[in-house]
């Protein structure tokens, strides 16, 4: 597996990572008709990917593939067409097997979600064979 | 608003709505290509946008705007292309303010994903008066 | 470590395991004055550990000790003084190195609290040459 | 209800509110024999208890009586007896009904876990009506 590996859905959607570095991972997406919900806002599942990439390159970057397995979001703000959505993330504990993350959604400096994430790291013996998901 | 509202991202995706009632909603996706992360599996995204899209269905039946507060997401098993997720929604408490559901995501009847989720139910202007209280 | 080890501090407290066998734990717990908090109603605390009790039977009944990952509670209403507190615990997913639970407390037959945790099952000296695999 | 109301359950389990300002609360707890699990080490309802101390405490200082609705938490490293966890919990977001917090737990300055909480600000016109819980 490779870390530089294509993200498809998160690229199709207009995420584009703007740094990664060990710790610390940021991206952005502009907000426009096709992210929207039935409220005419960005939908949920657009904010989760956002917060999820960079979630997932984070906890990519050290060579040993990482799969989620618990995430937990609050949705603090709408946001609306046009608007656009900034990512950071920060490694919050890195240990042998598991790994924590929490990621800020923002717009205007004002907070829109708040994400905490969880992953596994699948020992290295057998990273050939693992086809994890994230 | 109206609860019949397009969901444009959800169909975009390609996500099929296929009961909705009071307490139960289900849903159904095919994974192709463009759901994919970078280890060629469903994307965490998408994943969860199939369980918020059947949550966001079951919180809105009621016909008060309902938003999505809190959602926690447990990752059990990687779903591959050409496989078809389903979702169960069901409502867990409706309370005046508050409402809560879990999602199971399955294929072929494995266990993908286990979500929950709480919304706030908005007050419409006929209530003001009662004093809302969840 | 013995999955029959005293839990202390749950004992303390006051719960009773009524049922431990793999894949299903209950436990009830009378709340009592020594439970409460300023609102006079049982602190979320008392209604955690309840959860977390029959949690941590139930993921460590396999014999191979789990620590606690990830936990997520949604509080649904509030139990009173006198009250007492039915917690069933199910495992919904069991994998070599993780495992998933859900657990609801109930009082009165009314939803209480829902929860969901997720632990890491400590690799054993027998099992470190087959290269653990969650 | 008083924000300065005595909350039993927190206080004999040792818990000590070390500063409470709009924003910030902190609080420390010494582990002790009466706070250990099966495995020996601090229990998690004793970890989520502190956090959930400081937690209700930064939500209910606004004179408007908040109730826990969503908690997450996640743990990071075990605590030992004899150690002192110290919690600091942060306010994310003040709307009018709703509120989010933030709280880091640590030891010796290493993190020992991560909550985060949301909370339902109950209507002013029903305060002396109402019995929240938390």
């Amino acid at each position: 597996m490779n870390e530089e590996s294509r993200d498809i859905f998160s690229e199709d959607l207009g995420i584009v990572i703007d740094q990664a570095e060990p710790g610390h991972v940021t991206a952005h997406l502009p907000i426009s008709d096709k992210h929207l919900n039935q409220h005419g806002t960005a939908h949920g599942g657009v904010i989760f990917t956002l917060a999820d990439a960079v979630f997932a390159r984070a906890s990519n970057i050290h060579g040993i593939p990482a799969v989620a397995l618990d995430t937990s979001m609050t949705f603090i703000r709408a946001a609306r067409n046009g608007e656009t959505l900034y990512a950071h993330c920060q490694e919050a504990a890195l240990r042998r097997r598991v790994a924590v993350y929490t990621v800020e959604v923002r717009s205007h400096d004002q907070l829109v979600a708040l994400f905490r994430g969880t992953v596994f790291r699948i020992p290295q013996e057998r990273e050939t064979k693992a086809g994890p998901h994230h």
